[in-house]
């Protein structure tokens, strides 16, 4: 025993422990309410969210219970709170907050980021924009990202999303820039599986990608492909990866239950990747956490008793859910409203992009609102989703119930039971620290 | 080191660990966002609750992912899952299954429950009714309780909460059947300080106990009431106890907030003297859960942009939440209701329980249902305290969220992460085995 215990002792002494390499993965929007939902429509007895829950964390911001996703990146990125809208700090005396990322690259770890949003929208711009600015400021935020810190270094390695058009906006000549700092860009959408160097920018849309339910995009699993590519290219080194599935919340935004599963399900993928590599490599942490919770989703709905677009038999079943319906939808609302201006039968389109017969009520109210505005479309389209599956939202906006905490590997254990959003990152921070 | 080790195992072979005793304290219908609401309520950084979260639970019946009370109670008490409506299986072939209160009284632990439904309501009813009988039948349930086990003794030491009524449907003579078992009968209501004998049963209402926050109950606090009486009666002793914050549930099915929060209030303190309890008796294990959520509450609310009621202000402001109009709240809806028909000044009455001045759209609101169905009316008022508070709801029946598991004490550690709610029952069966 003696022995054991010198050589412990011994082992601790000479040899610094490795420093650990950190995942950390961002669901937007994902509350509470998504999670049990992907259970039940991917029918599995538990998820892989499940196989890693430690806790929950406290989403308020600065000014409001209720939190938007600048507020809470900041923060999950800086361990600081902040006004809904802003990215970093806006207080006169302490403007500038330091990002995990930001101390990452500091400290000789590699960095990088990929989300399904543009590069400059809250969540990424919260972990590589740190002077203040609001969230709007898109092209301002991308000026942010060219900065060399103390060691002469980029603050990134590689960067893959969205919204090159805030770059080409923030900058004169926005491809000498990148080259004047070594930067290579990409520009072929999801098609990164080439790319064997870094640092590198790959821009996966012009502005804002697109949803994964949608056929036009091709790449139902596009956070898995990016997780994979990423974690590929930062195999066996030390760094710091954040992972975000954007379009979770914005699925969320337009009460669109059908697209928020979809993207719930490319997001599950990729933490099932990311898991896959922390188990391999014992060096390595997972946090998996949403920013906050959106719509106000709900796994029920109440029935009014004057729909006569319910059928008697829907109403006694009040306490189900039709996952089954969900799993039949084939595209967003966007894009089904947009199938349906431009389709001469409503009928035949609505039923080939949901499966769902319209009776007669429901194509009467999705004819009287066809050349309205594109919001009120969309709403019917997806009143009507949400009726026959049973699916309830209280808001267009989020909500302030607490978010899941999950996390695997090394260190994970420091992210049990409730904690604050700011601790998340507090936690980072030491992580990141040991060497 | 040696000796150390040496007295380790002499103390775990010579002399058995003591049995652990356990309290399970069931938030009926409290999901994730009541918890969470409750935290910004109550204006502490963290509650009780968050003090002891380790994880979540799954709740799903065995005929629908949205459960209601009987077939979560029946998972809780049994470990097993049912049809909805049902207590115990209803399958033919096992009908019958035993209960966690069950199994503790055959290995000599005292048993209680003390509840603020009636003690034949679905939860309680789980735990000492096995015959897969349906949660209407309240009368028959109560049959069930006065049934001596193979030891030939009781189920119960003491039983505390409301529904005096439904024993004396089930029984010819209810007075003596209790005599015979040697039960004494209290019908006091919350007066149950000078009670210092068991077995028992004290009445707290002869139907439906009344809310927490309703002035004619005065007794804001009886849950918390029944919590310290119950551990009083069984402090130091061996006992599994079960208390139910019943009420929670049913103000949540009104979508009610003020109601629930008040309940909320109850309940919390009431973990609170749990806790403070198992903290100073080592051999004692608490569990907190919810058998699902109600009503779908959201803490954030569509403001619909062609409600006159909202002001501009309220509107810009859609992210925030107004716990303190919430606070402000004296009534449940049921309540206000009855003292609105009983007013002859609707403005002053409504002021008078919620510290809102009615606009005019909202008093035409209020007159033009005054002599219509109760629903109506109480809808009407929660509408209102809904808009003003920026509270959200998507049913009047429960959501299939997961729900959140605390535990402290001994052997708490068995409730970290995720699992199903049936698997709640199974560790508190080996938990209770244990010698």
């Amino acid at each position: 025993m003696k022995k054991i215990i010198f050589l412990a002792l011994t082992s601790t002494l000479l040899f610094a422990t490795p420093k650990t390499s950190v995942i950390l993965m961002i669901g937007d929007g994902m509350g509470p309410a998504y999670t049990t939902a992907f259970r039940y429509y991917s029918e599995k007895n538990s998820t892989v969210f499940d196989s890693m829950l430690m806790g929950m964390n406290s989403t308020y911001s600065q000014n409001s219970v209720i939190t938007d996703s600048a507020a809470a990146a900041t923060a999950l990125a800086s361990g600081v709170k902040t006004k809904n809208g802003f990215i970093g700090r806006t207080d006169k005396n302490s403007t500038k907050v330091q990002t995990v990322l930001e101390f990452a690259k500091e400290n000789g770890y590699l960095t990088a980021i990929a989300v399904t949003s543009t590069l400059t929208h809250a969540t990424p711009a919260a972990f590589l924009s740190t002077r203040g600015l609001h969230r709007n400021k898109e092209a301002d935020i991308a000026k942010d990202f060219f900065i060399k810190n103390k060691k002469g270094l980029l603050k990134f390695d590689f960067l893959i999303g969205g919204g090159e058009k805030y770059f080409s906006e923030g900058y004169n000549d926005f491809n000498a820039t990148a080259k004047k700092y070594g930067v290579s860009l990409y520009r072929d959408g999801y098609n990164i599986e080439k790319i064997d160097q870094y640092p590198f920018i790959a821009f996966t849309a012009y502005d804002y990608p697109k949803f994964a339910i949608d056929e036009e995009v091709n790449n139902k699993y596009r956070v898995t492909k990016m997780t994979k590519k990423s974690l590929e290219l930062l195999n066996n080194k030390t760094f710091f990866l954040m992972i975000e599935g954007s379009q979770i919340d914005w699925c969320g935004h337009m009460n669109d239950i059908g697209c928020a599963m979809a993207e719930m399900d490319d997001f599950a993928r990729s933490v099932e990747i990311a898991k896959t590599y922390v188990k391999e490599h014992p060096n390595t942490l997972l946090i998996v956490t949403a920013d906050h919770s959106t719509g106000g989703l709900a796994i029920g709905k109440k029935i009014k008793k004057d729909d006569k677009t319910v059928t008697e038999e829907q109403r006694s079943k009040s306490y189900i859910w039709y996952p089954n319906i969900i799993k039949q939808i084939k595209a967003s609302s966007i894009l089904i409203a947009k199938k349906l201006r431009a389709s001469d039968d409503i009928n035949t389109t609505f039923k080939k992009y949901t499966s769902l017969a319209l009776n007669q009520d429901e194509y009467q109210k999705i004819q009287d609102v066809l050349n309205k505005k594109n919001k009120k479309i969309r709403q019917i389209i997806n009143d009507i989703i949400n009726l026959h599956s049973n699916t309830g939202w209280t808001t267009h906006g989020h909500t302030a119930v607490d978010v899941e905490t999950f996390a695997y590997g090394k260190e994970s254990e420091k992210f049990k039971g409730f904690m604050d959003n700011t601790d998340i990152a507090k936690n980072i921070f030491k992580i990141l620290s040991k060497k």
